[in-house]
């Protein structure tokens, strides 16, 4: 029956969705909208905010070894050169002097142009360059042929072979043109950049009051960690898990909400004895994330994991597993799950010189804690869980026409709307007004929607479009059948079948929390 | 019983609990702190969200005419034109040009300083400077006897009368000595200083890419509104929810977290038709919103009205009402509801030139609609709870000895914790089993706490101050006696009595969400 959406398209009907059903469109679109910044509508607030309450819910509120954190997105600058972030936060900038325009390194490639003349000597004819694209050689073939044409240059051109900015010497560097111009001559050598937005706290502008939106919010539990300790009941092993925004000032936003400007984080770092098997945890919370994103409706088909290969690493890491994610436009990483050692607190511990140590009743030394990370953006998961229960389908309704529904096969836990209650006629008092008991009464609990407008049929199409898992019809057998019942109509099996009240609230009990 | 703490030292109280128990501590304390940042602990955390998912249940999802909405912090820089706050939302700041101090000349007083001689003539001595506190005429008294001492002069001095330095004369302004240096001279004619925060986006930090914090959520709300009419299925009278942070560059925090410099907000935009009676639907929403905050349990001897004076308002407003709390440093805004017309919808049709009309069907006339705005600060709410909640009192022991409690009087609504499960003996298997089969059932819906530590008094009394209603302690009358009770111990009146699991579950379920 399913007729899923081919990949290609699949991005494309999600926007669209998210757009026509007001779940997420751009930031300040009135004035051409802002690079990089989304808007949340009614529909996308309630799913991001169930996948905020499911997460919370799930490791603070029903674990005992977890407690939360809600740290400020402007914290002291020193915060930020303790963790690095000031240093080491960012990406190599090219820039061409004569457009002004500024371009990742690492998403910037050039390549030699050579012509094999009839004799067989080649003749180097220089280079070309392009900004990375869905297919950077073609594009790369194309300016090389150009060139050769351009140059009136004869014979036969070699293979174009795609060569990374950030690889080209100081000797090619004035040779290799701008994209923006055509011509060489005017690209810089790559600058670093520091992704971090930069503002100023207090009355007066200059480097004394510089801070930084914070680029992720573990900071927040390092920094806290011994506040924590000394004010809370906590003991080794334990986490302290945050939700809040975060911002990267990213050069190329892109895919969406996959990679934007500003975003959300649920970020938890998780606290064990320095002689504790790392790897152990290290495994435990990369199942209970796996587990976490299949009990949210996540197909086990679109998750993977990737190991990061140790010769990456940084130098203190233990090791970093990522759980990878089949978005349209490929596997990309979901959530990262770090080993970072004691290194975070460490260099809290030296830049503030506050010892961030645990006191060891067994062993009576102190020592520096070790941390798991698992990091994970609200966003991502939200783009993956549209992305994921997306479909189009061909149904055949009573009279025997085929026609498409979209369906958006959310979790119960995530649908932003659980139910819909439907009197079958608007002008029938009776129907309504069973209705509305009903509507009422569902609300003070859940979120729920009462639609009275247009047919039946259009209106279970409606509630299938925003992922609501159930309708319930009240009809003339609620009226005048014995039980006091509904037509309960279930989104993804299109399949009905009579509840009572009691039966409704039961369903809704096990399944939405 | 109750000893209420002098208004005094109840805020001075409240920081110390708020620290010690990990409510809520300043940002990046191991570095100092940040002047105006607050962090919220593990205590804090779960209050806050409960304020947040009070606000949002009663008024998004349990109405039928509110829909929410998460919009970016970081808005295309063209809404703070249209809205008026790059042009206005200023403080005059006076500079000391020797000091380099700055001050808010809404903050900064200055008196003439007169000694009536012995034949009557007034002599004028000069002026004094103080910045505004507690009792800046006993300030200024006292400074104005320092100079009548170091001129040496003779007579009776004239009554000091406090003069904001906003209504100094230029020919004055040289005359005001500087409070940090204590010498004319050195002070500036106030200048307006924008309350925004400013960054930029993208890789250019030029006038190009300015951008700012968003100083309100408010204007999100207006921004998204015709992406929202046109999305959803809304019809006037409706309205737009959001919550989230908003930032403001204050000169001067104070007051703990009633007036920092990162915050979080809770607006509302309703959206009523031109020709509806805006007064009735204003008086509508300041009902709401009193009637929120007694659910959520702040006291009405805690809570009054103020007017703004017409004379005071902008031009566009109709008319505005704060809601007001009794908090220690005094009665201050809390909930302000004001009809504000058709202003911004208005400001952001000129500037984008995108009109924000609504297409009437009865006159067939398309109009703009006119607005009334509840806003409200998550963290004003908070210290009202935590200031109206805490109390210190004297209570005698079984044996007759009198000790001070301190207790949170938290709505259960609000409370971190709703439960203690405590079983009566640690180091008694069945106790333990049933105490932690019952923490393992409640924790599915609730936030509660397992606590098997210490005395069960003492117990009880780290529940008091943490504001948990309700104490659980499985005893042997829970084993041995026949309906499987446990002790319930509620926190006002201390009072205990025997109840079942099911009437537990009854009792969270009518008095928490």
């Amino acid at each position: 029956m399913s007729t899923p959406a081919p990949s290609a398209n699949l991005m494309e009907a999600v926007v669209s969705l998210a757009k026509r059903r007001g779940f997420i469109f751009p930031s300040s679109e009135i004035y051409g909208g802002l690079n990089g910044f989304f808007d949340y509508g009614p529909l996308g607030v309630e799913l991001k905010k169930n996948i905020r309450d499911c997460w919370w819910n799930d490791l603070v509120r029903r674990r005992d070894d977890i407690v939360g954190l809600e740290s400020s997105i402007i914290m002291h600058p020193k915060v930020w050169e303790a963790s690095g972030h000031v240093a080491g936060f960012s990406d190599p900038l090219v820039d061409c002097k004569v457009s002004k325009q500024r371009y990742r390194a690492d998403q910037l490639f050039f390549a030699p142009v050579i012509v094999a003349q009839e004799d067989g000597v080649p003749v180097d004819l220089g280079f070309v360059c392009a900004l990375e694209s869905e297919d950077t050689s073609a594009e790369l073939q194309k300016l090389a042929e150009e060139l050769k044409r351009k140059k009136a240059a004869r014979g036969k051109l070699e293979g174009i072979v795609p060569l990374s900015f950030e690889t080209a010497t100081p000797d090619q560097i004035p040779l290799i043109p701008s994209p923006a111009t055509g011509e060489p001559g005017s690209l810089t050598p790559p600058r670093s950049f520091n992704m971090m937005f930069q503002t100023n706290v207090g009355a007066m502008t200059d480097a004394s009051s510089v801070a930084y939106l914070r680029p992720e919010t573990a900071q927040g539990m390092f920094v806290d960690f011994k506040t924590i300790v000394d004010t809370g009941r906590v003991k080794l092993p334990f986490g302290i898990a945050q939700i809040g925004k975060s911002f990267r000032n990213e050069i190329t936003p892109r895919n969406f909400i996959f990679r934007s400007r500003e975003f959300e984080q649920m970020e938890m770092e998780f606290f064990i004895h320095e002689d504790d098997d790392w790897a152990k945890w290290h495994r435990h919370w990369i199942d209970w994330c796996k587990d976490w994103l299949r009990s949210i409706g996540l197909p086990d088909t679109h998750l993977s994991e990737y190991d990061h290969p140790k010769a990456k690493l940084a130098f203190y890491s233990k090791g970093t597993t990522d759980i990878m994610f089949r978005y349209p436009f490929g596997v990309q990483e979901l959530w990262g799950i770090a080993a970072r050692g004691s290194y975070d607190l460490t260099q809290h511990a030296n830049a503030s010189g506050r010892p961030q140590e645990i006191f060891d009743e067994a062993t009576k030394k102190k020592f520096v804690p070790h941390v798991i990370e698992p990091a994970v953006g609200v966003d991502r998961i939200l783009l993956a869980v549209l992305c994921a229960g997306y479909a189009e389908e061909d149904v055949t309704d009573e009279k025997g026409n085929v026609e498409k529904r979209t369906v958006l096969r959310l979790s119960p836990r995530l649908a932003p709307v659980k139910v819909a209650v439907l009197p079958l006629l608007k002008n029938k008092e009776p129907l309504v007004a069973r209705a509305r008991a009903l509507h009422a009464k569902l609300k003070r609990r859940h979120a729920v929607f009462y639609d009275d407008g247009g047919a039946i049929g259009r209106r279970y199409r409606r509630q299938d479009e925003i992922g609501t898992p159930w309708c319930v019809t009240i009809d003339f057998d609620t009226l005048e059948q014995p039980g006091d019942t509904f037509t309960l109509r279930e989104r993804d099996s299109m399949q009905q079948r009579r509840v009572t009240e009691a039966e409704l609230f039961a369903l809704l009990e096990e399944q939405v929390f």
